[in-house]
C-alpha cells in the first residue's frame, strides 16, 4: 500500500498549519514529489508567483488555516458584538483569498492537460454551527461555496477539484496539544462526537490522499465533512 | 389577512435592491413603519450610524445585493481565470461586509429587550452550484455560514435570525426584465425550475413575512431556498 | 391576525398526535374548515376512503407520527441489534405508507383545481444523526425524500407540496409531558438546543400555516427543519 | 498501487447489480477475498443466515439495487399517481429491507472486534430530486437516513459505516447500455452533470475502497454522493 503517488508533484499550501503536515507527510510517503509552501500567501500577487515558480503541478492541497495570532477554539466567547472588522479580515486574508487565487492560478495548467486534483483542507463549521464562531465560519463558508462552483466548472475539462471539512480533528491551529492538554476541555469536545475521540491529522490525511486520487475522478465540488459523525 | 406587522418597526437595507422592493410593499401593507434604507453601506462605520440613527428596530431585513456594475447572471462566462480580485472585492463589499456589520449593529438592542427579528435575504446559489458563478457564491456562501452562527448565538436571548436564499426570481438586479424579455433567456432558466416559471418578487417578501412573524419563534440559523424546487 | 384560513378546507390527519392538536386548533382560529381524521391510516385502501369522504380539500396536513407502543426518544437503547423486524414494520405502517398513500389520493384533485398545498410534518432527525434512532430515522427519511420528489412533480401543477421536520419540539408522542416532568432528562435535551428550551407545538403550528398559505407559493419539496437550531 | 485489500474478507451483496460488478472485480484487484453474494435477501431470515454463513467479515459492502422488473429510470413517467402499493413494496423488499437486516447482522462481530468497515452503495437521489422517482427515492431515502444514524452508533466501537450516493453513472440495473445506446437518453443526461458525461462502474468502485481503507477512519455515517457534480 505505498507509491499511490509515484511520479506526482503536489503542491502544499500552508504546509506547516493545519492539515499541512499529515498531508506532506502521508504524500512523501506514497512517492509523491511534494513542494510544501510555508508562505502566508497573503498579499496579491503571491499564489500567481508560487505557482509560476513551482512549474507543473498535479495535485495542489489548498490547506489554509489561520490567522495565527487568533485565539483558539474555546477561546472565543459567544458574543455577537465581540468580533471586529480587523478579526474578519484576517480570516479573509488567510483563508479565502488565498484560496481564491491560488486555485484561480493554478486552474489553467490543469485545464491545458486537462489532467489535475486540487483537494482543499477547509472545514465542516458551515455544516453545523458552533456558536462564537460566526466569522470564521463566514470565511470557511466562502471557501466551500467557492470550491463547489470551481468543481463544477473544472469538471468537464478533466480536473477534479473537492474539499475535505475537518472539525474536531488535532491540529496544531486550533485543536492544539496545549489545549487539549487539559482534560476537561478534552472532554467538552469528546462529548459532542458520535466516535468519542478526536480526529488524527494522518486520518484525515488518507481522506485527502483518496481526493488526490481515483476516488475522486467522478467528483466534482464536492464537500466531504470529516468529524467522527459530528457533522454529516 | 393584514396587520400581521401593526406596530413593528422595520429596517430594510439595500431597500431598492433585490427583493427590498417586493418587501417594503408587503410590509408596509401588513402594517408596518419601514425604514427603507437605500445606502449601499459599504463603508466602515456606515451600519452602526444607520441603526443608531434607526432607533428601535423589531424586524431588521438584511437584503443585499450589488454591485450594482456587475454583469447580470446569464454574462458571466465559465472562466476560472475571468474574475478579478476587484470582482470579489466587489463582492464581499455589498454584500458580506455590510451583512456583517448590521447584524452586529443591530443585536444588542434586540438582544437587550429579548425580542427581534433579522431576516436576511440571501441566496440559495451555495446550495447548488451554478458554473461561472464562483466568486458570487463564495460571497452568499459566507453570508449563508454567517448567520446560521448568529442565530444559534441569539436563540438564546430570544432573537432569532434566520434567512431565505432565493434563486430564479425576478428581480432588478440578477434577473432584470431586460434580461427575461429575450424568450431565449427565460426558457433556459425555467427550464431549469421545477416549478416551470421564475418566481416573482411577492411570493420571496410572503415567506421573509412568515420568517419576521410567528413562523419562526422556533427557528435558528435557518437557510430556507425559495426556488421552485431547483435547491432544496 | 386572523381569517388567514378563512373558506379553507383543511384535512389534518393523525390528527390527535404529534402536530395534530396545535395544528388544527390554530388552523380553526384562523377560520378553516378544519376534518381532523384520527384514523391510523395503517390498512389499504383506508387513505384513499378518507379523501373521497372529505370532498374538496384545499389544504393536506399529512401529520403523522407513531406506533402508540413505541418507545419514547430516551427509552431507546444505543445497541444495533436491539430493533426488530416488526418495530421497522411498525414505522413504516404507520409514518410512511399513510404518507405516500394519502398524498397519492389527494393530488388528483388539488392537480385538476391547479391549486392546493400539502404540508407535511415529517422530523428533522434525518438531518442529524441521533443515536438509537436508527429505525425511525429510516422512515421519517423515506418520508422526507418522498416529499422531495413530490414537490417537483406537483409545483408546475400550481400544487405546492412541502414539509416542516420538528425536533425537540414538546408533543403528546415523542416529547411527552410525563418524560419533561424529570428535569434531568429535560436538561438533556435543553442543552443540546442552541435555543435553550424545547419547542412549544403552536410555534411549529406556525410553521405550518406559512407552508399552508402565502409563503410556500415558490417552494417545491422543501424541507424546514424547526428545532432551535439543532438541525439546520 | 495494489494489495490496498490484502488480506480482508469482503462480502459484497447483490453482487451481480448495480455497483456490485466494479466492485467485485477492483477489490479482488486489490487483493480481497470477496464473497459475492447474489441472493435478493428478500425473505426475512436470508442476511442473518448469510452473514451466519460468510464467518469473519471485515469489510460489507452493502449494494442493493432493484427490482429487476421496474423501469429504467427514463420510462418512469410524472405522475403521482401512477405508482401503485406494488411497487413502493417492491422497493421497501429489495432497498431498504435487505440493507437494515443485513447491517444488523454483520454488526456484531464487528463490534466484537473492534473492526470493520460498511460501505453503502445507495444513491444522491435523495439529495436532489429527480422527478418521476418518488418511491424509488423515498427507499433511498430511507437506506441513507439509517445508515447515518448506525454510523453515529458504530464508531466509538471502532467500526465505520458509511456510503456512497451514485447518481448517472453507468450500471447495469438504471442505466443500462441499452438504454445509453440511445444518443438522445445519453444527451439528455449528460447534459445534466456538471462533468459533461455519465460516471463509470470503477470510478463508484474507487470511492468505495476509500471507504473500505484508510479514508473513513473518522467518518461514521457519511453519505458522499458521487454524481460527476449533479448533487453535492
Amino acid at each position: 500500500m505505498s507509491g499511490r503517488l509515484d511520479g506526482r508533484r503536489v503542491l502544499v499550501t500552508h504546509a506547516d498549519r493545519y492539515m499541512g503536515p499529515p498531508v506532506v507527510e502521508l504524500f512523501r510517503a506514497e512517492g509523491a514529489e511534494v513542494l510544501d509552501s510555508t508562505d502566508d500567501l497573503t498579499v496579491a500577487g503571491d499564489a500567481d508567483r508560487l505557482v509560476a515558480q513551482a512549474g507543473p503541478i498535479d495535485v495542489l492541497v489548498a490547506n489554509f488555516a489561520g490567522p495565527r495570532s487568533t485565539m483558539p477554539v474555546t477561546s472565543m466567547l459567544v458574543d455577537p458584538t465581540a468580533f471586529t472588522d480587523d478579526a474578519f479580515q484576517g480570516y479573509l486574508d488567510e483563508l479565502v483569498w488565498p484560496l481564491v487565487r491560488v486555485v484561480r492560478a493554478v486552474l489553467p495548467q490543469m485545464i491545458e492537460r486537462r489532467a489535475g486534483k486540487i483537494v482543499a483542507a477547509t472545514s465542516a463549521s458551515p455544516v453545523r454551527a458552533i456558536p462564537g464562531l460566526s466569522i470564521y465560519s463566514a470565511a470557511r463558508g466562502a471557501q466551500n461555496a467557492f470550491l463547489q462552483v470551481v468543481g463544477a466548472e473544472a469538471a468537464p475539462h478533466g480536473v477534479q477539484v473537492n474539499a475535505f471539512g475537518p472539525a474536531h480533528i488535532e491540529n496544531n491551529m486550533y485543536y492544539t496539544d496545549e489545549m487539549l492538554a487539559d482534560p476537561a476541555v478534552r472532554e467538552s469536545f469528546e462529548s459532542q462526537i458520535p466516535a468519542g475521540r478526536l480526529g488524527k491529522g494522518h486520518e484525515a490525511a488518507e481522506l485527502a490522499l483518496a481526493l488526490a486520487t481515483g476516488a475522486s475522478d467522478f467528483l466534482a465540488g464536492q464537500l466531504i465533512p470529516i468529524s467522527g459523525g459530528w457533522a454529516t
